[in-house]
Parts: C-alpha cells; sequence; structure tokens
C-alpha cells in the first residue's frame, strides 16, 4: 500500500511556483492555507520575490532549509521533471503537480515518463500532473488550485471523494457542501503518472476519519491494483460508492480509454464490482445519494444475502403510507429491487383496524388521510412495525405530514423513543419537510427523501452494506486452496489444444466431458463407437483447423456402425481440402469419436483474458439466445462457488437447471462447482491462455457434460 | 366526450353539507373559495344555520332558488343519493362528492351504485366518491377539502394534472407548488363512479389552457375510453405524463385491482402507452421532471421518428461541456438513450482548437477548466453548434460556472441572441446555480438541470413530443380500411378450431401457413405426402384435442411413405387412448399431413383477450428463449404496420430477419404484415376469440410461414 501520509496529512507544504497574486495556479494554494485555517507550515518557493501573500519565500527549496511534507508545483511542464530531482534531494516526500501538458496532449507522453521516473527515484509521491490536487477536510489542507473551497467548505464528515477528473471532483465538491455531506478527504488523481484512484482508496480504507469512499473512475490503470483497494475496503467494511464512466460505446470513445477497449468491458468491471460489493452509481444524483445513505443510515435490523452472495443481500421492509397510491409505487419498487413486503403482524394489525377501520394492514401498511386526525394511529403502527422484529427497515411516506405541528411533536417523541432501542428496525422517511425537521430526523439516524423509491433503493444499498461489513468483521474462514492441477504437455509453439486434448485437460480438472476416443482409421473409429455405444459423433481432431464445423469436420447422431464409417470419410475428405498456414494441404491428425451427450439445454461457458483485469469467465445459456439476447455474465477466474452461482443467476442460465419444462432440477451448487472448475483449469494455463470455450454445455440429468471445448494459447511477451 | 365545463369551469358552487367550522370536510371549500379569490357565487346549503363563514345559508338547495353549475358534496355516504337526486332536480350539473365509505370498504358497492344511478338518472356530472375534488387554478376554484392550498398555491400555467388518488395529488400539488411548476387544473377522481381518469384526460386534450397532462393511474376501469382519451390528447398534440402503479405483482397485489391481473398486464399498459406515445414516469421524480421539460422546454430543431415510430424520435444531440469527466457520463447517457452525438462541424471545431490547444472537439465538446479563463470561447463553441444546423439541441455542462461574474454575464448575452433566432437548437444546461439565474435562462427557453444525465432524458422526450406533435398536425392519412375477411364457418358450441381448419383461416387472411392436407386413413395420408413432397410432419387434427404433442399425436420429419404410414397408425392409436369429456373414447377426426417448413429460427405470435383492452397480439422469439427470456412484445389487435415493426424490434424477434448467422436478411415491413394479417384474422372472429396462437413461426428465406395454430373460441356473455 502506498502511504498517502505526507500527501494527505503533510505538516508543512512548499509552494514551487508561488505567485503573489492569489488567483493563479501558484497562489490560490497560498491563499487557501492562509485563508481557511491550515495549522502547518506553508513555504512560497519564488526566486523573484522576498515575501509571497505575507510569508517569507524562498528562492529553491533548498533555502528552506528542512525537509518539507508535501510540496505544490505549479511550474511550466518542461521545468517540472527537474522540480522532482530537487524535491527528492531536498527530503520532500510527497507532491500535487497541478500542470498539464503532459500525456493528455500529443507528444506529452516521453515528458511524463521522465516526471514519473524523476519521482520515484527520489522518493516523491506523486500526485497528478494534470490534476486539481487534494483536500484534507478535517486538518484544512486544501493542495488545489481551485478557488472552490473560499465560497465555502462542506461539513468534516466520514466520507472520502477520490476523482481521477479534476471537474468532476470540482462539481461533486460543491454539491457536498449544498447537501451538507461530510467529508474526510477530497482526492483528484489526474493523469496518474504516479498515485492511482486504486491507492486512494486503498489508503481510505485504512484511514480512521474515513467510513465511505466516493469514487470517480474513467478507467483503471492496474486491474490488479484495483481489486487489492477494493478488497481492502471490503476487508475494513467501508462501503466503496464508484461511478464508472464509458460504459457505452460512445462513452468509451469520449474517454479515449488507452485501453484496447473490448465492446464488453464494462460487463467485466461490473464483474469486479459485484465480486467486491461496491455500489455503483450511474449518475451524479445517485453518487450522492449513496453516499448519504451509506454513510448516515442505520443498517437493517435484520437481512440475508440472496443466493449467499453479500453483494445481493436484501432486507425485509414495512412500507408505512398515509396514501394508498404512493405506497403501491413504493411495493413496486421494493419488488423490483427483491426486498421481501413480508405482512404486518396480527396483534399490531388488529390494533390499527380496531383505531381506523378503513386502514389497509397489508404491507403496505396504508393509514389513509386519517392520520391527520389520529396521528397516534400512525405512530403506534410505526413504532409497532419497528418493534416486532419482522423487518429489517420501516419505510413511511409523510407527504406533508411533518409539517402538521401536532404529528410532528408526536413524530419526534416516536422516532427519539426508536433511537434508544438499538433492536428496533431504522426508519426511512419520504415526504416534504423544511430543512430543520429534515436534520432532526437525521441526527436520530432516520434518513430522510423527497422521492419515495429512494427510500427502497437506500434499504437495498444498506442492507448489501451490512451484509459486506458481516462479511468484513467475520473470522476468515481457512479455505485449503485447491489442489494444483498440472498443466497438460504441449508443443512450446503450438496455438491451440486439439480437442481431444483439450476436453482431456479438462477431464484432468475435474470437468464432465463426454466420453470419446480418438480415431486414426475407420476400423478404430467403429471400435471405439461400439463401446462407448450410440449414437455417437465424429469429429475432425485438430490443433490448427478450430472451426471444423465450418468445413464439414462434424457429424452428429450417428447410429450404427455404417454410419461412422462413412462419417469418418466425410471427415478425413474434409481435412484434405483444407490448405494450412504454408498452402500445403493440412494433415489429418485422426478424428473424436465421441459419446452424444443427452440432456434439454445449452450452456456456453468461456475464460477470456481481459486487457485490465486478466483472466476472466463468463457463462450464459447457449445456441441462438446467447447471441440475440446476449445475456452473459462475467467473474474474475478463478471464480469461487458464489460468484459461479450468481453468474448462473445473472445469465438466466439457472433456469435450465431449476425443473426446466418438467425436467428434474439440478443441484446448483454442483453446477456452479463444474464452472470453478472450468475456470480452474483456465487459470492453471497461465501465461499461456488466450481463450478458453466449451460451447455448449449440455444439461442433462446428471448435470452438465462438455460436448465440446476449444482452448486457444499465446505467447506472453 | 364528457362535459367537464360545469365541474371545471363554474360560475356558481353549492356546498351541500356546509360547516360553519372551516377545517370540517364541509367547511374548508367555503374557506378556500372565499380566502383565495373564486370569483363566482358560493352557496352554503346547511338547514341548522343561517350564515356559514360569513356567506348567508339556505336550508336546501332548491331555497337557492336558481340552477347552480356546481355542488360540493359533504354529506354522511346514506344521504349522498338523495342529494344527488335533489341535485338533479334542482339544475346542479355536476356534483364532486368527498364522502367515503362506498365501493372501497366492504358491502359498499351498492350504494355507490345507487349513487351513480341516481347522478345519471338526473343528469349529474359525478365527480368521487371517495376523491379529494378538483380545482381550476386560472378561475381560483378551488373544489377541495384539503388544507394545503392555504399554505399557498403553484403558480398559473399550462399543466393539467389529474390523479386517481387523492393523497398523491395533493403531495403532487404540494411538490408543484415548491418547484414552481405552473398548472392549469388538478383533478382527483377517487372511486370513479361517473368521472374516470380518462374523462380528464380527454377534456384537458381540448382545454385550450392545457398544453401538457399529467396522470397518475392505479388502472382503467374503461380501456377503450382510455385510447380515446390518448388518442384525442394525441391529435390535440398535447404530452401525456402517466405514472401507472400496480406494475409487479406486489404492486398489483397492493393496488388490489379488480381487474383479473394477468402477470403481463403490465406490458399491455405498456404497449397502450406506446400506441400513443405517452411519456411514462416510474417515480414522482420523473413525473415532475417530464411535466417541467415537456411544458417549458423548446422542441428539438431536427429530431427523427426511429423505425418509422415517432414514440421513438430521437434527436442528434451537441454535448458541449467544462468537464471531460461528466461530458463521458453525458455520452454514455445519450448512447443508452439512443440519441446520436454527430462530430462537430468542421469551421467550428477549428476555432475552438485554435482557442483552446487542448480542447476536444470531438463530441462530447470540451473546452476544459479553461473556460474560466476564456469564457467567450466556450459561448462561441456554444454558439456555433446551435446554429450549424447539425444538431436537434445542445446539452452543455456548466458545472458551477454560472456562479462566475464574467461568464455568466456573457452567457446571458449568448442565450438572449440565441433565442431570437428560431432555426437554432434549443440550448439544455446542467449545473448548479442560484434560483434567480435558473429562472432568466428558463424564461429565455433555456431548461436547467441538477444532474447531467437530466439533460439528455429531456432532449429524448423533447424528440418524441415533437414527433407525437408533427404527427398530429400533419394531415391524416385516407387508409384504406382493410378488405373485411369473413369468419370462418364452425359450430355455435365449438370452443376451438382444429388446426387444419385454423389455417386454412389464417391463409385466407392472407398468413402464410405451410402446405398441408387432411387425411382419413393412410393411404390418403401417403397420397397428400407424396404430392407435397418430403419431409413432411404427420399431426392429430381435432377441434377438442388441443395439446395434441403430449399425447404422442405429432410425428415430424417423415422422409418416406413408410414412415408416413407408420406415423399415421401411431397418431391414430394415440388418439384412441384419449377420452373425451364424456369419459368416452375421443372421436378420430383425421390427420395433418403437411410440409416441413425449413428455416433458420422460430418465432411465436399470438392474440390474447386482455380484460382492460380487449384483443392484444403479442409476439417474440420462439423456443427455450421465450420461456427463458420472456422477451415478448404487445400490442392492440388490429396492430398497425408501425406497431407491428416495433414488436419485431422490442422482442429482438427482429434479429433473425436481419442476417442471423449469415441467412439472408428479411423485408422486415413484409414479416411486419404477416403479423398485421394474423392479428386481423383474430379481430375479425370478433367476439367469439379466445386466443389465437402460432407457434412456431418458421423464419426462412421466404419469410414467416406458420407451423402450427391453435384457435379458441369463447361464448360471449
Amino acid at each position: 500500500m502506498l502511504d498517502l501520509e505526507p500527501l494527505l496529512r503533510p505538516r508543512s507544504i512548499a509552494v514551487i511556483g508561488a505567485s503573489t497574486q492569489p488567483e493563479k495556479v501558484g497562489g490560490m494554494p497560498i491563499r487557501l492555507l492562509g485563508e481557511l485555517g491550515y495549522a502547518g507550515r506553508v513555504y512560497p518557493v519564488n526566486p523573484g520575490a522576498d515575501t509571497v501573500q505575507g510569508l517569507r519565500a524562498y528562492p529553491t527549496i533548498d533555502a528552506i532549509g528542512e525537509p518539507v511534507d508535501l510540496a505544490i508545483v505549479a511550474v511550466p511542464a518542461a521545468s517540472a521533471p527537474d522540480v522532482m530531482t530537487q524535491l527528492g534531494r531536498a527530503g520532500t516526500r510527497a507532491a500535487v503537480v497541478f500542470t498539464s501538458g503532459f500525456a493528455e496532449v500529443a507528444g506529452g507522453a516521453a515528458l511524463q515518463q521522465t516526471l514519473a521516473a524523476n519521482a520515484q527515484a527520489h522518493g516523491v509521491q506523486l500526485l497528478g500532473p494534470n490534476c486539481l490536487g487534494a483536500m484534507n477536510l478535517r486538518a484544512r489542507m486544501f493542495a488545489t488550485f481551485s478557488p472552490i473551497p473560499l465560497t465555502g467548505v462542506p461539513p468534516v464528515g466520514e466520507v472520502g471523494l477520490v476523482s481521477q477528473s479534476g471537474a468532476f471532483g470540482a462539481y461533486a465538491f460543491a454539491l457536498a457542501r449544498e447537501a451538507g455531506l461530510g467529508l474526510s478527504h477530497w482526492v483528484t488523481t489526474g493523469n496518474e503518472a504516479g498515485v492511482q484512484v486504486a491507492d486512494v482508496i486503498e489508503w481510505l480504507a485504512h484511514d480512521p476519519d474515513t467510513r465511505v469512499i466516493l469514487t470517480y473512475m474513467e478507467g483503471a490503470r492496474d486491474g490488479a491494483r484495483l481489486r487489492r483497494a477494493l478488497a481492502a475496503a471490503r476487508d475494513a467494511g467501508k462501503p466503496v460508492v464508484m461511478t464508472k464512466v464509458g460504459t457505452t460505446a460512445a462513452g468509451a470513445s469520449a474517454a479515449q480509454s488507452h485501453t484496447a477497449s473490448l465492446a464488453g468491458e464494462d460487463a467485466v468491471y461490473q464483474a469486479v464490482f459485484d465480486e467486491y460489493g461496491v455500489h455503483r452509481a450511474p449518475t451524479l444524483e445517485a453518487f450522492f445519494r449513496l453516499g448519504y445513505t451509506l454513510a448516515r443510515g442505520r443498517r437493517p435490523a435484520r437481512w440475508h444475502a440472496r443466493g449467499g452472495l453479500p453483494a445481493d443481500a436484501v432486507a425485509p421492509v414495512a412500507i408505512v403510507t398515509v396514501s394508498g397510491g404512493v405506497g403501491i409505487m413504493m411495493a413496486d419498487s421494493a419488488e423490483s429491487l427483491g426486498l421481501p413486503l413480508p405482512p404486518m403482524p396480527d396483534a399490531a394489525a388488529h390494533a390499527l383496524r380496531t383505531a381506523i377501520p378503513f386502514a389497509s394492514t397489508n404491507n403496505p401498511i396504508d393509514v389513509t388521510g386519517q392520520v391527520v386526525a389520529q396521528p397516534k394511529v400512525f405512530l403506534d403502527a410505526l413504532a409497532g412495525v419497528a418493534r416486532c422484529g419482522e423487518y429489517g427497515s420501516v419505510a413511511a411516506f409523510l407527504a406533508g405530514g411533518a409539517n402538521a405541528p401536532r404529528l410532528w411533536t408526536e413524530l419526534q417523541q416516536t422516532v427519539a423513543t426508536l433511537a434508544t432501542e438499538p433492536e428496533s428496525a431504522p426508519l426511512l422517511v419520504s415526504g416534504v419537510m423544511d430543512d430543520e425537521k429534515r436534520a432532526w430526523l437525521e441526527s436520530r439516524g432516520c434518513l430522510v427523501f423527497r422521492e419515495p423509491a429512494h427510500t427502497m433503493e437506500a434499504v437495498a444499498a444498506l442492507a448489501k452494506a451490512a451484509a459486506m461489513e458481516a462479511l468484513a468483521s467475520a473470522p476468515a474462514e481457512a479455505h485449503a486452496p485447491p489442489a494444483a492441477i498440472a498443466p497438460p504437455d504441449f508443443p512450446g509453439h503450438a496455438t491451440a489444444l486439439s480437442e481431444a486434448e483439450a476436453m482431456a485437460w479438462l477431464a484432468e480438472a475435474g470437468v464432465p466431458v463426454a466420453a470419446l476416443g480418438v480415431a486414426h482409421d475407420a476400423d478404430e473409429a467403429v471400435r471405439i463407437a461400439e463401446s462407448l455405444g450410440y449414437p455417437v459423433a465424429v469429429k475432425l481432431c485438430s490443433r490448427t483447423i478450430l472451426h471444423k464445423s465450418d468445413i464439414g469436420g462434424v457429424v452428429l447422431h450417428l447410429k450404427d456402425a455404417a454410419a461412422v464409417r462413412n462419417a469418418f470419410a466425410r471427415v478425413q475428405a474434409a481435412v484434405r481440402q483444407t490448405r494450412d498456414a504454408d498452402g500445403q494441404p493440412a494433415h489429418f491428425e485422426g478424428a473424436i469419436v465421441a459419446r452424444m451427450v443427452r440432456g434439454w439445454g445449452e450452456i456456453m461457458v468461456g475464460v477470456r483474458r481481459d486487457p485490465v483485469f486478466g483472466l476472466v469467465a463468463l457463462a450464459g445459456i447457449g445456441g441462438t439466445a446467447v447471441e440475440i439476447f446476449r445475456q452473459m455474465a462475467f467473474g474474475l477466474a478463478p471464480l469461487s462457488r458464489a460468484r459461479a452461482r450468481a453468474m448462473l443467476a445473472q445469465s438466466r442460465a439457472e433456469a435450465l437447471c431449476t425443473g426446466h419444462r418438467g425436467h428434474p432440477a439440478l443441484d446448483l451448487d454442483a453446477v456452479a462447482d463444474v464452472l470453478v472448475k472450468v475456470s480452474r483449469a483456465a487459470a492453471a494455463l497461465g501465461d499461456r491462455l488466450d481463450t478458453l470455450e466449451i460451447n455448449p454445455f449440455i444439461v442433462g440429468a446428471d448435470g452438465l457434460c462438455a460436448a465440446d471445448a476449444v482452448i486457444t494459447l499465446r505467447h506472453p511477451g
């Protein structure tokens, strides 16, 4: 982990290129640090001035006479690399470089490389270049040239914010200030020649002042580093909210990502985020709302991890409403988020119906407009469901009720009492009310929203956070590492395994494959077929011809010896008509004779190499459906069983295994374990693996069985 | 159309059950009408008081001595029906009934029926019962018992709001007031014993004071009436924003919909909304935002209707941003909405790059943080794209830029100039700014949002509105009605057609079906097979046994006469083992011999009867995919070609027809016309039709061909 202490908690700061004019890039940090109350020492460095904005100035960094923790660098791009060297020699430990004109412009990559190399060589932690700097709100440390803190600073709080984009960061700062969302740190990483978003996430995961991490990212430069950072946050029980842009082709093209962007790339990011329980925010509004929810919201009193996945946890919720119509909207929203709506317990329902005969005591619990005349009935219902132990959270729609003086007074009493009962389910409120009432409720752990649907989204996010936090605090299970699998034997120059080799390798890794043999003549083919039992398939077996069905190299459903002989001849002829890379007729290496596998559906499973995250597994329903609906699910390889289960669910492949069209239901854990084994088989090939694809896996009464497999190889480096 | 003039523009109002206490249900309307400046006459009716809240009171409605337009009725439920009779005799033309205790409570349906019957018999237009009343903002007419107008009223504007739920209506009123959204009328319909939401939509469609209609609905009581109302709004060029709740099982159960709710019911509503270009709002936030957008937003300068569907119209948009990161988010959002992002024209791009070399002149157009130093460059870029004729709309992200005094002054000049140029593309802005600046921009036709993604959603909504408005103002095309098809001949007691009858009927309606004949013995089966050519299928033909494959009544892929004989015998035997309703062996009526149709995919097309909207067509990819992905598209039958095209696109069935796996592409209009003909064939069966299902339609080089058809019949009434 990078030590960002000198960068984010510096005891002293030098400003290289300090300006006497406070509105200049080299002047603004001095103004901010002075006016806003930074308690450390500030040293302007400017060879042409004795004082800068009232502070004694130094001609060089050396002239300061003592090492400083952090240097803010506002010099022309061409001078910046030398400054790194000087800083390092003077013992400065971190530098924020505002200057632009590096890798983001044509021809600027080399200068950036020099900058980074100098910083690294001299032990200087580098933030930027082309960034808007960093702030530590608690320490009133404003290492930025943005004037935005001059017009107000958000309260000190537990939300750490890190953004690759400076302008996004500045806008987020303004919105946080407006919403009163408390921040701990604010960091923009710009060109990321040194410190990356991932490094900041990892540091904030260990920072005692930060509880929630808000992140904006265009792309990860280092997938492994991002995974390590997200794992650190998960292990610390700190929710990460992520806005990852460039999700569409238009967006990705706008982002001009330096990674060779796959069309499916966003699905890979999503798989990574799912793996670590990251809360994804598609809009700025959702980004802040999730920050508010996770920083301020009490976790549900009850929740459960669906399919064993903490990232898919949900909480049962009681909807208490003064409007039947809005109650229905909230129920729609709960169902689409998977939040259960258990009915109101009998005693509470009876009490409510006795007081308001027309009230609905199903869930949503509708006390109707009677709330105005009988506020106590409404509040008794609220307290009743909060205390009964059936619900994780209580979501109440008040409309304008909080502005009714009598209701407000009684609501305060109820909320204050419930706040002293840690066992009770937390309350989330939607409705209109003034800022003072909102603040009062929030101070008692009660979140307030304008939009009723947002209370439901908040319950879902809080359930997920609770499940991830429980995971963090649970003692780590001692997992025996899976037994190592010896990779198969193949020539160094091979670009693929033959199907027979691939199937054998998968079988060795524990993956069920169709019974088969390799025949070199028709007699042998018939002998193999008879030993396997009919029907069989005869397929060309080659390390070089991969698209064997395209050239007529696959014959299926053979029912007798004559058919096998005939098919063998056809396959052999097909090979002879094929040319190899040198233009010579391809060499016939034999034909696979495989038992036809019976089943009622097809699943496709693959492993590919992602440029950012390395090996990625994918799965989905096979056949035409895959191509048209493109509902594939992704996971980092090797897969955990939980991730494989989630992939079966997300891709809907699960539907083929759970009593599809009257067929028997399969053990989903066993099916998931097959995916896990495939991913391990791929991972065991290490750097040599290019792609692995099993298409189809036949779904039948005995579970999955691979009917075909392709493994292509690459030469690393 | 119901004449709601006396209800919504009354010249005089009587309050039956008028109370001297202004906070009572019978007192509040008198207080509101008096305090808020209603200009018409108000007559309290109360036999026990001489004056009510300072107005002369009358003991009965007759004592008023002249007919009044509207009566507000606040009497106990049991008395309400008699009041209707008295009102009618006194010449009162409309009544708002606040009272609850009718159909919404057990045993209250009969009383409501009497209420409605009395009102109808005496020519009284009835709003309610169990409703919160109505308001006409321009006329300051507040026929409600909600005290909410006392604390403030939204500005008078062009948005008409109608809500089935009173509490939703009241909350919407409060939010409109807070957002400054101008309203024309506000109507709640409650139990809808008389006036329904649909009636109010239709009236507002003709109301000169209303330009946009906001609607909240739990369910339509009368599908035909709703369609007529939506058609009237469409023909008047007035956008309808709809929040229809009960979209999920939980929501539908909460709504306790009186219609026998199909799981797919919401999809049928959605098809209706699509048909009429209704803007659907899933949340309260979206409801208001769409109202704001459509009421205040200038329509795009250019747009096009995708697939010929105005409801799917999009506009090319220029994104101009001061933050690259937010620009990417906006590009992602544009792409997911289908909004094209054409590149900046060369001249404008050149000018921008000359002024700011690091600016990105792709679209998104990123002027970078230089906007602060060079506001003119930013504004020139903005005006350049607005004027160039390439874009429908311009979406600008300003961050906090509007608060920079110099930028704001110059922005005002640019916006004011563009506002005088009707040809220029309208501007939508996102960023933070104070209310005064926002109002200034809005008054120049420039919408302002906090969330950048919302500018994109607004462009999409405005493009759709522009396309629907163009449709309204275009001269109606003279469509020749399709030639009437004579329904087939079948016995009155039949509950289904046999497959042979169904296929013949479809063929007569112009639907391509597999060539077939009906054989009564094996010899005849072989003769038919030989005349059709092999391979053939042999299938049981019966009006009573519909699930023929379940009993072994279907044998496919028969390649010669022996196979046909064998299959015929199997089918005949299968029938003999089946019992009819009386427990007797089923009667063998013959077997279909049909040519096997070749193709590369299957589409399923059906027509069902929806309890609200009548005949509904559905289509999707056939086979396992349908069951697992459930991606069916719906449309009201008979379909238009445009709707059928939209269904092919929405269900992805289109993918099978556009060069799937190297197969030839089909003429999509011709494919859509087959769906149209199926829907007409179903409609021609009128009230007798229960369901029609063609599964599968084989997709092949000659287009679609029906390989099987089931038509079931019902006995109306």
